[in-house]
């Protein structure tokens, strides 16, 4: 079940990009489960890694081609993480590029490998071998709805987002898919997600870009507070748009630009949580007037992750003293107690630190039975704020998560 | 259910001090709620408060009273926390110790109040004045289990212990009691546990040994990783013991007490852990071969408080790569993941960062079917280590906490 989340509309292709899905027989239904995305030798590209020590091994082959080369292919399997596998994950990860390079006629370390599933088991190489011919013989402009339905795991809906935004008279086209449902912490990165456009911009350019858009986005939500080994976020730009080239400067373009990104990875975030493993709410945790935006950060985490007010909200019950004391536990130097107020959507429950005297129950039982929610906290210390989305922890999550390998 | 966790045997009075248990009223069925623990004018007593910044109303008074007065009485309730009470939260506490100081004849600042149960609700004051005549009456040497009864909320089983250590054979007596099953990460403090001893210790002594046992047991545990607004613990030492002064130093006294004391406190410690709510495993998480402790604890926390390890230990599936990735999410700089290994309690699983060679899933399978199970972690890099005692996270966790106020 998802909370607010619709089928993804038609996506746009995108000029210079060609994409493919097949079924490798990765799973035990078949299902499309291998990815290709094929960019022009032209572009610019954008990565962003997990921040987990034990990344798996196509994260670091990717990190190692990416150092070396411009790609030109970026390869994707769901089923198998390829992580915790030591040095037959990287040869295995190796040997996949390497088939792939022969069939397309580019060099290995053109090739950028992504996995998402079980983590601790082999690659099934031979599998993927044997699929890669008719991939590539599938690539085309069109078909990013199968991209996305071929990175899914646990997810119960494709995540995948088009916008277009018009930039002096021009059109530019921004496309993205993302998977993930579960182990739900980026750390400096994300789930799988890779987001395509046609805008022109330099290298440096997309990199501040993309940075401040996660930012914005994948790096502000938390399904249960785990940080996956395999997590990566790519955004590629083929320049072949009419307009030209955007810098960050006068006039609205860069700007435009930006926020139709932002959009596009919020999109494919929040899609993350709504469908985060047996979530029933969307939940939206700001907090404001914090004196930086890490205490603010601190909060909004301690909240999010917070499992006694996640089940809270599963009941749908308004125990707001478990909020309080998520705000008591984040990492805050010198917070006023007596300054802190908290509300339920436009419901305030807690004023000057302590239930708020205008407050029934009633109220803040109306608000929690909502599929949406947002958790506003004021901390009363300076002008700073920051937002972090989650879900809510219900009986479903314990039956995926204890259910999801046996 | 709890996991291995037996009734209490037959508890020892403490010289020096008397005990009481009534009901109060506080909660909707007829039970123990009220409890009271009287000391001696000359004993000696440690505590530890929450480092939880929401403190609860009757914490703050009971900080206040602590700095201006030697402790005559411990006064606590269960069914309500008095805690996000505000200005009345705090008069209601004081109106409860005055009350009892007038009983008793003593000033109120020689009582400690303390409460556990819902936040956020006004403590009923009328119900605790109306008990506190008939509790002052029961006062006496041994009903220490009523009054490990009287503080449970979600407990399911009284948790209390007593043992009596030989010192040039001379007896000295130890007795404790503590609550809690869930909202537990102690902090620099612990649920609530009164423990008392018959020995005869200065103040800073009495506090070292204290603050050093609390790091050994209580400041080691996690449920859900949540602190709570109302976490106490209190070590009363009254000197009656025919036994003379313990202080550090030659000799085997201070060793054989301090002993006895960190095996009270961790049996407490482990017993708020086995009744973990809705656990049906008791985990220990032991991370060795850290380059500091804090590189252990890191370790082992994020192991302990991942969702996705607590949920795959539900469904008994050694699933191991999710402490490979609970591994890799921890805060330590320079991990050599190709140094770790990984065992489930006999078990290698990971060896130099990956799947060890000669294992067998059905031998991962086996140990995860048992209650009690020991995660080793050698990460390969120094001598310290640290161990953490945790639960599973199972379908009941979520029914109590989704359910304990509506």
């Amino acid at each position: 079940m998802s909370v607010g989340l619709e089928y993804p509309a038609s996506l746009l292709p995108i000029p210079g990009i060609r994409v493919a899905a097949a079924s490798a027989g990765l799973y035990a239904t078949r299902r499309l489960d291998l990815a290709l995305i094929e960019l022009p030798e032209a572009g610019q590209v954008s990565i962003v890694f997990t921040g987990n020590k034990f990344s798996a091994a196509p994260i670091q082959l990717a990190k190692q081609h990416f150092d070396a080369a411009m790609p030109r292919y970026l390869l994707i399997n769901a089923g198998n993480a390829n992580a915790g596998t030591g040095r037959k994950g990287i040869s295995d990860a190796l040997a996949a590029c390497e088939s792939l390079a022969r069939l397309c006629g580019c060099r290995s370390n053109q090739i950028l490998p992504f996995s998402t599933g079980v983590i601790g088991e082999l690659l099934p190489i031979e599998k993927i071998e044997t699929a890669l011919p008719g991939l590539v013989d599938k690539l085309a402009g069109e078909p990013w709805l199968d991209v996305a339905k071929a990175i899914m795991t646990t997810d119960t809906v494709p995540k995948a987002v088009s916008k277009t935004v018009i930039v002096d008279d021009d059109k530019i086209n921004i496309t993205g898919v993302a998977k993930g449902a579960g182990m739900i912490k980026p750390d400096m990165a994300t789930m799988l997600s890779f987001i395509a456009t046609d805008a022109d911009l330099d290298r440096e350019v997309l990199d501040n870009l993309f940075r401040e858009s996660i930012n914005e986005s994948f790096n502000r939500i938390t399904v249960d507070g785990d940080t996956s080994t395999n997590d990566a976020c790519v955004l590629m730009a083929t320049g072949r748009a009419k307009r030209a080239k955007i810098y960050p400067g006068p006039g609205d373009a860069y700007h435009s630009f930006k926020q139709a990104l932002v959009e596009v990875c919020k999109n494919l975030a929040q899609a993350i949580v709504r469908d985060g493993e047996g979530a029933t709410k969307f939940i939206e945790v700001r907090v404001f007037e914090g004196f930086n935006n890490d205490d603010c950060l601190s909060v909004a985490y301690n909240i999010a992750e917070s499992l006694l007010v996640k089940t809270a909200f599963t009941a749908s019950d308004p125990n707001w003293g478990r909020i309080l004391a998520a705000v008591g536990n984040a990492n805050i130097n010198d917070l006023k107690t007596e300054r802190v107020s908290i509300y339920l959507d436009d419901v305030c429950v807690v004023k000057n630190g302590a239930r708020c005297e205008a407050y029934i129950e009633a109220e803040g039982k109306k608000v929690m039975l909502r599929d949406e929610i947002v958790i506003s906290v004021k901390l009363g210390m300076g002008e700073c704020e920051q937002t972090v989305w989650t879900t809510d922890l219900s009986h479903d999550y314990i039956k995926i998560n204890a259910g999801y390998r046996t």
